[in-house]
């Protein structure tokens, strides 16, 4: 039986998969089973934050599995309480963190919280939520009844109620009524098509919603870890958020999802809970992430190759305005948006053609995600495959 | 800063914890900074199937994250084809597998499927989920509500319609109506008391569903990963559920989740996701926690540690009938019944102030959980300490 008859026969097939067999990596480099190279401009979709087979967090997690795993949340988990004030000493935000184990879940956490804060505070019940268009927040059944797509919403009711879908920022003030206790948004969409909001839209909204004692929930499950140049998308746009969702890059591959909430006593023993979230495998893993990148930002070097990417991407939506219509994004979440009649998805695979992983993005961006300690070299390589790409098509 | 005020003050408190601090395992012991040994009848609530620090599991997991930890699943993963395969041939079950990261997430993903099910077989829709009485199905907001527990519906609302609560196994065909899609139990029930279906009940109820095309879902996420004596329950009850849900020993510590079904088709392309599920982290250690649990269950050493330490237990029961009812369970999910008036509480601190390690379940059962991979002489130890623990009541 080969590997994709192996697949094919019994993984549930709800990806749409490509069967290259990629068996070592390298920073940003891939290598398949015939010793092919691959640059990754994907990284797993934001997850591998600093890189493949990172020889610092392959060590910190080589000696944490050594030791302990995991063992369960009724003990201290040294490594889960340095993680936690990590996260707010690195974000300068005066939260409490819980931890979960992905993206999904760490939404369900938020919503949770959104919901208990609704039903103990202020005069009326308050449970509706609103979220954005376009937006994205997970696969379990109240995480995709907060995804504001309604193609999401088919088949797995019933949903639970209380989910509310604004069209833009400037529209989500329509929405709110007495019984409004949250509203939450991506700052940059990335599944609905690299889409960053307006900064000042923003933090007028943040300050508007703190006024009416509403609570603005970021999902910086993509967002977070460096992904836009700062720890936190929040600390680019400058707003205090009352509740923060990450996932993705905190682990550099490991699962992990995490809240954090300036609401510090939001929920009370037995009301959340998780079997592995917070273990010693995945807050070890992440306080190494987290280690490698601040270092990696303290000196420079983040904001360098991000802006030199940036500048490659531009150059090459000029050069390519027959296929791109503009380059969009911010810091390393970026996306080269196609031009009416030409076909994000055509272009996805001349790249793979020629060894450079792209992703898409909504309905029609080709979107970059690379490894956040991508050296110049790797980018150039990728970039000058890329190209080759875009000039046969 | 104290780890303590540490933990208590950037960490939000939804656990109630003991604050000793883990910093080595070794198969079923535990050490504290101190250097203090605990034998560890809990293994992190049924997770660390192949005990603490592991070597073999350690090995392919150092081995795995020096060369790839995640890809996303836009691309094969060999070992996510491989686990999955294993997972069909050792349960003997013709199953295809989807991957999540924790119990929650695969009833999540069960319930979804099982709602597909009702929407596109049959004449009428059918959405009704029967779940039992003092059953645990997860934390996320739809886990919660086929959760038969009324304190966990709380605060959290709205949650999802369409989840009907039966007593027990009997009271099942009591609430099957039109709208009656799936029934989904736990066979030995976990956090409910250690508390097993009984067999013939349960083949008769399989047979019964699946004559009227109700889907049978069992959460094997506590009982999965031959935890029973079995792989899974189900091959211990001789049963071929629609849908079986894993989680908790399948990685050994690292966070996994696994979604069986029957129904190979149920969900298409696009339908669910994960980002992390299934990557090369948690699909290459759940492979290798396999390959020494297969090993150890054939060569008899499974079931021998098990029986030895039933019967410890029932001698311990009569011992003690002071303190205890009776001993209940099945292989190494088991629990002591404690006498009304007594509590559970006590034992288990008594029990940790002797350096063992046991947890509550339900009302008032202590419950053991030991590590498979468990020795005798680690046994030995610590029904040595419990005594001491008990004597001292
Ligand atoms: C913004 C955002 N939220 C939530 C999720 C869901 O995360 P996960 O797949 O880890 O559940 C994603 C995944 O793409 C995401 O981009
Ligand atoms: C039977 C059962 N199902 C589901 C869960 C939830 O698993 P998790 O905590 O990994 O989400 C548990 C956890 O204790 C369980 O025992």
């Amino acid at each position: 039986m080969t590997l994709k008859e192996m697949d094919q026969n019994y993984v549930l097939q709800t990806y749409a998969r490509n069967y290259v067999n990629f068996v070592k990596g390298e920073n940003s480099i891939l290598y398949d089973e015939d010793g092919k190279d691959y640059v990754d401009f994907g990284s797993g979709i934001a997850v591998c934050s600093v890189g493949h087979g990172n020889p610092r967090l392959a060590k910190a997690i080589c000696d944490q599995v050594s030791n302990i795993t995991h063992i369960s949340n009724l003990y201290l988990i040294e490594p889960q309480a340095r993680l936690a004030k990590r996260l707010a000493e690195l974000s300068g935000i005066d939260a409490v963190t819980f931890f979960a184990n992905s993206g999904a879940e760490a939404n369900e956490g938020a919503i949770k919280m959104a919901r208990k804060y609704g039903e103990v505070e202020g005069e009326v019940k308050r449970y509706k939520i609103i979220t954005l268009e376009h937006s994205f927040h997970g696969r379990t059944i109240t995480a995709l009844k907060a995804t504001g797509q309604e193609s999401m919403h088919n088949y797995f009711g019933p949903f639970p109620d209380g989910f509310v879908y604004a069209k833009n920022i400037a529209d989500i003030y329509n929405h709110i009524d007495d019984h409004t206790v949250a509203v939450m948004i991506e700052l940059v969409q990335g599944e609905g098509g690299v889409q960053p909001m307006q900064k000042q839209e923003v933090q007028a909204l943040a300050s508007e919603l703190k006024k009416r004692d509403i609570l603005l929930i970021v999902d910086e499950v993509q967002t977070g870890i460096y992904r836009t140049g700062e720890l936190l998308a929040s600390n680019l746009y400058e707003i205090t958020p009352d509740i923060i969702t990450l996932a993705k890059g905190l682990g550099g591959g490991v699962p992990i999802g995490a809240i954090m909430t300036t609401h510090k006593e939001i929920l009370k023993t037995g009301e959340h809970g998780s079997t592995f979230g917070g273990n010693y495998l995945s807050t070890r893993a992440a306080l190494e992430v987290l280690s490698i990148l601040e270092e990696h930002k303290n000196s420079g070097e983040l904001d360098h190759i991000m802006i030199m990417f940036e500048e490659r991407l531009k150059e090459i939506a000029d050069k390519y305005s027959n296929l791109f219509e503009k380059e969009v994004g911010v810091g390393f979440m970026r996306g080269l948006r196609v031009k009416e009649g030409r076909d994000a998805g055509e272009i996805i695979n001349a790249a793979f053609d020629n060894r450079v992983i792209v992703l898409k993005a909504g309905r029609n961006t080709v979107r970059f995600l690379p490894v956040l300690t991508m050296t110049k070299e790797e980018m150039l390589l990728g970039f000058e495959r890329f190209e080759s790409a875009l000039s046969s098509l």
